[in-house]
């Protein structure tokens, strides 16, 4: 297929590299940041440009890739060329970009991207939309050419699996920040709960959560959690946070 | 070494597991339940007791593994065979288990444990307090025989790092949780969101993770904020947990 991206950043870069390893034919790499087009374009052998009126309208497939605010306005430059245009993002409905008559679809990648770190993008889950069945088709065809891990999904399913991410991902890398933290009062390495992290994740890859849920709150071993708050008592706001987090673990039983 | 371990949990089972492969005698296993103490000490070539009297005093070490409010129970009944007693408690001051005439230390191993799960114990975290500079010493060489992560960590640090491992495991693991639960509202299957957690974790190995939060609360995107309040709107305790999480996220700032 002839792709060309809109967009140089994480998902951009992520999802190009494996559309190229494929053997798909990236042919632009768009960026309003020509540097940043260009670095990317280098990596998949497409071409890089900063104006949307330079697109290549011989393109199979327009894969935007651009900040949820920017979609819309990329969309309606694109639309005229009457080629199919998928977004890649989880908070923005389908419909959102089908008000004009071109095909389009959504391509959404459930994983979050580094720039300087390595990821098997074979494992990474790829949520489908199609504006209909022979489109969401054609997209769960070629996203299986990069992914063992295709679901076809849709506006409201995309839009709590996008919430569902947030409690996943943001949420518990801001309580490993806040631990982080904590340990550094008493000047003690962060390198001490890494490999408890990484466990911690681990078990559920097998697992369901409720089923190994651990700590004071499950146990409801009141002293402890007690002990706990006394230690946050600088922190009127961790505590919050502690109180509210254990007090849904203990409804879990 | 000639070590007893009294408790028969994930703990005991997994330490014991590591002593014995790194050559120790592994005396005898105590546990209340005869049938547990018995599995244990079947796999670590141990006698099963269930009773205290029972105690061999030809050991060099005692690790009680029981449950935190029973382990002053268990120490006041080995004291009088005036043996180096460790306990494995986070949450326990040394002192607590210090007030016999008998030389006492803490082995805490910072990792969440499965029954049924393997795990590496060479990289689990062993934190080491000893009652004197001579156990202290002795603890962190018998540690090192079984794990590459040893660390001296004095009552008031293991305390810390005790809360602060509720933020890194308990807490992230009830979140993985919830997510779990809003995708069951949508009839989506949790190994859509497990390369997610993994990936999360995995980021934190080598970065710290206030450098790489990312998500609405961080780029303090507050369309997508309100319309994931909006999601949650059936669950004001999902919401007042989304609200503090955000909060606190954006102060990271």
């Amino acid at each position: 297929m002839r792709i060309s991206i809109l967009g140089s950043g994480n998902v951009a870069t992520h999802m190009g590299a494996a559309l190229k390893n494929a053997g798909h034919r990236i042919m632009q790499i768009y960026s309003r940041n020509l540097q940043h087009a260009s670095l990317l374009a280098y990596h998949v052998s497409a071409e890089a440009i900063d104006d949307l009126n330079l697109i290549d309208p011989e393109t199979d497939l327009f894969i935007i890739a651009v900040k949820d605010d920017a979609i819309n306005a990329t969309v309606k430059q694109l639309a005229p060329h009457h080629r199919l245009i998928v977004h890649t993002s989880g908070a923005t409905p389908l419909k959102d970009i089908s008000e004009w008559s071109t095909p389009t679809g959504v391509f959404y990648p459930l994983q979050t991207f580094s720039k300087n770190k390595e990821l098997n993008f074979w494992e990474v889950p790829l949520c489908i939309e199609g504006s209909n069945e022979v489109i969401t088709q054609m997209l769960l065809d070629l996203a299986r050419t990069i992914s063992n891990n295709v679901y076809q999904v849709n506006s409201d399913q995309r839009k709590m699996l996008h919430l569902a991410a947030v409690f996943a991902c943001n949420f518990p890398n801001y309580l490993y920040s806040i631990a982080q933290n904590l340990l550094s009062q008493q000047e003690l390495d962060f390198n001490l709960l890494r490999p408890l992290i990484k466990e911690t994740a681990e078990k559920v890859q097998s697992e369901l959560p409720a089923a190994v849920q651990t700590g004071p709150a499950i146990r409801q071993d009141e002293s402890t959690m007690s002990a706990h708050l006394q230690l946050l008592k600088a922190s009127p706001e961790l505590q919050d946070i502690y109180t509210l987090l254990s007090q849904g673990i203990i409804k879990m039983k």
